[in-house]
């Protein structure tokens, strides 16, 4: 268990006093941290719950977003992200999660977007690194690249972190935006020392109207979490393990519920 | 115009004798074929409406669907594959289009699937190769994966047509389901003569409820569909390009209207 990290999206309603404490209880190191809730509630405030329960932070989610034709507009999403890596430091996580945006209104230009992605990274790499903070490029699955993220393969994103050091710049490896790719055991081989991150949840179908809210519970999919896990380790990568499972039925229910499953289907579909 | 042709699928309810009529008096060359309103039609009158019209067939879409736990069932599959080499010839088209199929039920298998993919075709390939006809494998997009086809990128379509030879099995390059991938061009170069098909729709969310009817029209999505043609040109394909739109709304129009339209996109996105 000293890998785990329920990430506090998966449990979105549940107040994080509860899952620091049912964290904690369950004898965990590890909690994964998204950014809205923390500014909510406080970032030092947080920073010192989580510290005194003795948890770690595993990553926060999420910056980005680096994608917009209107100057001003890009530079407004980079001091946002100085403020994310700031919260990160914070927070005491090395690892700041990154969605890169999608293609900018009525553009059609995918290298353009991913260029600006790249100059994006360029901006924030020396800032987060003088903060002991890594950049993690997280591809997000194609269904989502017009509109979200133009970097839909961990090829892709390794395309971008290369073009930076591995102590600035990684990859996050989520399963359910990977799972599909005949090339990804080759990619996580490639990532190495580059894999900030190993995120679980499972695929099913029919998508839910909103795409963004059909992950599943892990083994209620067809996703190989173990293989994949095992690949990563095969990598290099020893670190914390992420559930993050964002499913309408899941935030609805109680969250010592949803706690107590994810624990369970972790320990059988993935470590 | 030369390389123009209408899939009959984007104007699903329009009898085939009105889009074989519309695509011989626009001075076409070409229209593609779907399997069971052929059949329905009756394959050799198909084929004699069509010739008669001074038509070709670009190409019948689709066999495939390799992937079962049952290997009565996978035979089954083989012989209908068969029965459609035997329609494509019928028809006078060298291309037969191939949906790998998804996972097996309750399976996560995705290499066994792909595995079984591969033994199709070597099943096929000889048949086919003695009636002229190649088979063309379609990547479909990675949200298809699990429950439609296996084969998620011209990659992963190429890992699997370079097991056999260039004459006996290729790829269909169909933009809407590989635009994303930061790989596309270097895979066009690599696939060259394979390929056998260039097919064109576009990409637009949301996707509907049917994510298999979320096609658009060239020009209303996101698609660079003339930097994909050109890269099959510089590939060295010079064959026909299909539009294929599975689409509830264009479905419904009249089909003059929406073969009209298509048409006008075509000259102003495509080529």
């Amino acid at each position: 268990m000293n890998r785990y990290s329920l990430n506090q999206a998966t449990t979105k309603y549940w107040p994080l006093e509860d899952v620091v404490g049912a964290s904690a209880q369950a004898g965990l190191e590890w909690i994964g941290l998204w950014r809205e809730p923390i500014q909510e509630y406080g970032v030092d405030k947080a920073a010192k719950l989580v510290a005194d329960a003795g948890l770690k932070v595993s990553s926060l989610c999420r910056g980005g977003f680096f994608t917009a034709t209107d100057p001003t507009e890009r530079q407004a999403k980079i001091e946002d992200n100085r403020r994310a890596i700031d919260e990160a430091a914070a927070l005491g996580t090395s690892v700041l999660v990154l969605v890169s945006g999608g293609l900018p209104a009525g553009s059609r230009d995918l290298d353009g977007a991913r260029a600006m992605v790249r100059d994006g990274l360029a901006e924030l790499a020396p800032y987060a690194d003088e903060r002991g903070v890594r950049l993690g490029i997280e591809a997000l699955h194609p269904m989502f690249c017009s509109d979200r993220c133009v970097v839909s393969s961990l090829g892709g994103a390794l395309d971008l972190a290369e073009q930076f050091p591995a102590s600035q710049v990684g990859v996050i490896v989520d399963a359910y935006h990977l799972w599909w790719d005949a090339d990804v055991y080759r990619q996580i081989e490639r990532a190495g020392e580059r894999i900030l991150s190993y995120q679980v949840s499972d695929w099913v179908v029919p998508l839910p109207a909103d795409t963004l809210l059909g992950r599943a519970m892990m083994g209620d999919g067809s996703i190989e979490l173990r293989r994949l896990r095992a690949a990563c380790d095969a990598a290099g990568y020893d670190g914390p393990i992420e559930v993050e499972i964002f499913n309408r039925q899941l935030w609805d229910a109680p969250g010592q519920e949803v706690f107590d499953l994810a624990l369970a289907r972790y320990q059988e579909h993935v470590i």
